[in-house]
């Protein structure tokens, strides 16, 4: 089911039933954002140069503290120089050299028909939030994620094409910690067919998912080695450190070819400087840093570069984001990015503790930021609230909505005889009305994007119909879409293998979660 | 007061008697915004010629019917045709020439020190919303405008810096229509210190106005015909129409040097061609006509291109705002208005009916769309919420922080060995945190921005505090900032003079409020 068959069969009621639209146009467009536009750009290319040079400096002078033993040995064997104390200091041309290995676009394939996504360059793939402790709606509160909130939040995902990869939503903190990821990948699996996140939580659970994804696709081992199906983010330990899981995830990842987003967690005034300029040369510094690990186990591994540097309130220390530096911070990492060739990921996101008008504007300062800046891979795109603390509900449904005016916003727009309508407006004439002409008539259906949460009508109706704010209608959508989901198809074969695959490992005692 | 302060002093109750913050550095970059990134662009310049020339052609071959006899004659005897029926066709050449008398840059004389902006170029001058026949606020509900609305909003927008020109508000319905511009006025020029807005509705009552205006600032009659000190709009009648009341505000305006802004009302597929081509066709087509008529008038009389072009819901006719179309539209016209060398004039607005997520996403959209296509006065930059039916107390507060951020975005950053930061980094070294660092200390009263409205606290701190969304949250900094306001200076004898003015002219039985 397409977005626009779902949602309009959502939102109309009785309408549902008239004849489908057209579906080709809405989905080469939705599924595979291009972004038209060229990145903005916030520093001159010297200035871009200067936080390069900078970033070079940390790197072979200050360098960084690489807490996993095995990650230092590779990095001295690639020529890196251990400088005592867990700190591994880099050559700055070695690091160039490596990171030139990575590819500038990646295509990650789908297992469902047309759910291929590629990133790089123009194109952009869409993600939903992931990580957050809690689940919230408005009508039963917050509470702490389970996996029946997972399980919902990945039916909604599935059913609008302007998701493309799915986040790990919420911590099943019903599952015991050994087994939980066996549940969430099953989750995703199965009731979606988008590309799925893989958790670094050891090598053992990387593997699990990696093998679970595998069979879901059909793949063999070799095959898999070469196909990029799954991604995952390493958050390096700002400032300057890669812990043991992290550098565990990064080899890991490389070793299988799946991509990995390489993303410092650089917020000015706490774990990075509170300039700007020194924000993003840490954050420069400690991205190439562990792209280089990957680099080193495998040149060509399919990564991302990553980019979260935002802002702390300097009153209380509380991080803040879709700030004016939280978007400056964005056009700027499009800016780095792009000098290494590699492809950006950005996030949509916000502070705000409620879906209201603020939980909207900062997510979208860190929408425009993140895909003007050229981002190519955008994280916590639909579902982020509280600073990435919960996933609501209905901010689900209210960033799906700006994500698909995004992906409208992006369909060129046609200049020709036709489309500048000299005879329509000739025959409409003085002070007449558009509504009838067949120049309207032949277009009107497809010609405007259609919204599935904005409510256009006046304020009477609106009012007649209860004054329900864009949460409320929401939160009706949400639980309506639960409600309509119907699973992707999977090969009985393939989820029976799936299956006894996870009783086996259950068996065997799940992995061994590290921390 | 600065709007820092203000703000401040709204927000953190006893924390606003702390020692005040430096002012230049937020004055300078909030009063007169400077956009440093180029504008984005829609079209190929191919494509902006395409639409130019298809508006030449409606000019040409078309024409724009105009209502007043006065208007037509100015055009005939300018060089354009009288093709019968009231209409003007226009010689291509004639109007380039015509149009490029007016001026690029406009800068318009505030009342107060350190209220002049200037628009054009890369400066951008900021309104508040104007013209909606209702005011609403959360707890009283929406009812018609009056003046002690009005008054109130004026309060309100006089305390914050980022606004820089007066709208209209609301129409004060509890005055009489032929006396309604004298309250108005006087409102305007005795509660703030901003650019004040005049209505076109008639040559009296626009003269009354001016003459307000010119007595409020201490202007001699020669000094105020030479210096822009208020602002108009006129509105093409879409499609292709120019009602008398247009033309003679158009005339009354360039008479008096004050500045006009000339916007069609191009809603795509009701007043205006269903595809965004044909749109901004007779867009441009009818901006040019009118713009035309006042370098007749007036050659170098300022103007601004006005963009406004949006699109219906196909379904039910109600325009929509703050779409997709809407945000390529703004896009496109930057392109058009900077091809003639003239100001742009779009919008902010959005078509939800409450102070929600929708009428912030819908806000952002237009906001990024006017802002990045290189909008120079931002019309409704606060305030609007139902597609201009209200004005709301909640959204003008929603707006302004949006704005704020704005203006903050705008500034520059700053990247040298100093903000890079490179000692710093060294100093915190690995996992350590940068709160202490003197190179944090030393920035972090300035660092980012301070929101007015956004809520960074965490969901336990928010919920204690009784969970207030963002729209409660505004709803009570708007009626603070009402209460706290203090009218700038006025020279009591011009107060009396224009008092006088307003007695005598009420004597004589007002306006004669034309339709």
């Amino acid at each position: 089911m397409t977005a626009t068959q779902q949602t309009t069969g959502r939102r109309r009621g009785r309408m549902a039933k008239r004849k489908r639209q057209p579906e080709a146009a809405f989905d080469a467009a939705w599924r595979q954002w291009r972004n038209p536009y060229p990145p903005i750009e916030q520093f001159s290319a010297d200035e871009i140069e200067a936080i390069h040079r900078a970033s070079m400096t940390v790197l072979s002078d200050i360098g960084v503290r690489v807490l996993s033993a095995e990650a230092r040995r590779a990095f001295v064997a690639a020529g890196m120089t251990d400088a005592g104390d867990q700190v591994i200091r880099f050559d700055p041309d070695l690091v160039e050299t490596l990171v030139a290995h990575a590819p500038p676009e990646v295509t990650l394939r789908g297992r469902g028909a047309g759910r291929d996504v590629t990133i790089g360059g123009n194109k952009v793939g869409v993600c939903t939030t992931g990580g957050t402790p809690n689940f919230s709606d408005m009508k039963h509160g917050r509470r702490p994620g389970t996996l029946a909130a997972l399980d919902d939040l990945c039916r909604v995902a599935q059913a609008f094409d302007v998701i493309h990869m799915i986040g790990p939503f919420v911590e099943a903190q019903d599952v015991p910690p050994h087994l939980r990821h066996f549940a969430m990948t099953r989750s995703v699996l199965t009731l979606t067919d988008k590309v799925p996140f893989v958790f670094f939580r050891g090598t053992q659970a990387v593997a699990d998912a990696y093998e679970m994804i595998r069979i879901a696709h059909g793949l063999s081992r070799d095959a898999f080695a070469d196909t990029p199906v799954s991604y995952s983010v390493a958050n390096s330990n700002s400032p300057l450190q890669l812990d043991n899981l992290m550098c565990r995830g990064i080899m890991d990842a490389a070793s299988a070819g799946q991509l990995m987003v390489l993303t410092p967690f650089t917020l000015a005034g706490a774990m990075a400087p509170v300039t700007l300029a020194g924000a993003l040369t840490l954050q420069n510094a400690e991205a190439l840093a562990g792209l280089c690990l990957s680099q080193i186990v495998r040149p060509g591994a399919p990564v991302c570069y990553g980019s979260f540097t935002s802002n702390v309130d300097m009153k209380t220390g509380a991080p803040a984001f879709g700030t004016p530096e939280y978007t400056k911070a964005a056009f700027a990492s499009g800016q780095l990015a792009r000098r290494y060739g590699l492809p950006l990921r950005s996030s949509g996101v916000t502070a705000s503790n409620a879906p209201d008008a603020q939980a909207a504007y900062e997510h979208q300062m860190s929408l425009w930021g993140a895909l003007m800046g050229g981002t190519n891979l955008l994280l916590h795109g639909a579902g982020w609230l509280e600073g990435g603390l919960t996933a609501s509900a209905e901010k689900f449904i209210i960033d799906i909505e700006q994500l698909q005016m995004f992906a409208e916003l992006f369909k060129p727009v046609e200049v020709s005889n036709d489309t500048l309508g000299l005879e329509a407006i000739a025959d409409v004439g003085h002070g007449g009305h558009f509504f009838g002409t067949q120049h309207t008539l032949d277009r009107f259906e497809t010609a405007f994007y259609s919204p599935i949460l904005s409510d256009w009508s006046n304020y009477e109706s609106w009012s007649e119909r209860g004054a329900l704010t864009a949460a409320d209608r929401a939160h009706r959508i949400f639980f309506q879409t639960v409600a309509a989901h119907e699973p992707p198809t999977l090969d009985p074969a393939r989820l029976e293998e799936m299956d006894d695959f996870v009783a086996r490992r259950t068996a065997e005692g799940g992995a061994d979660i590290e921390r």
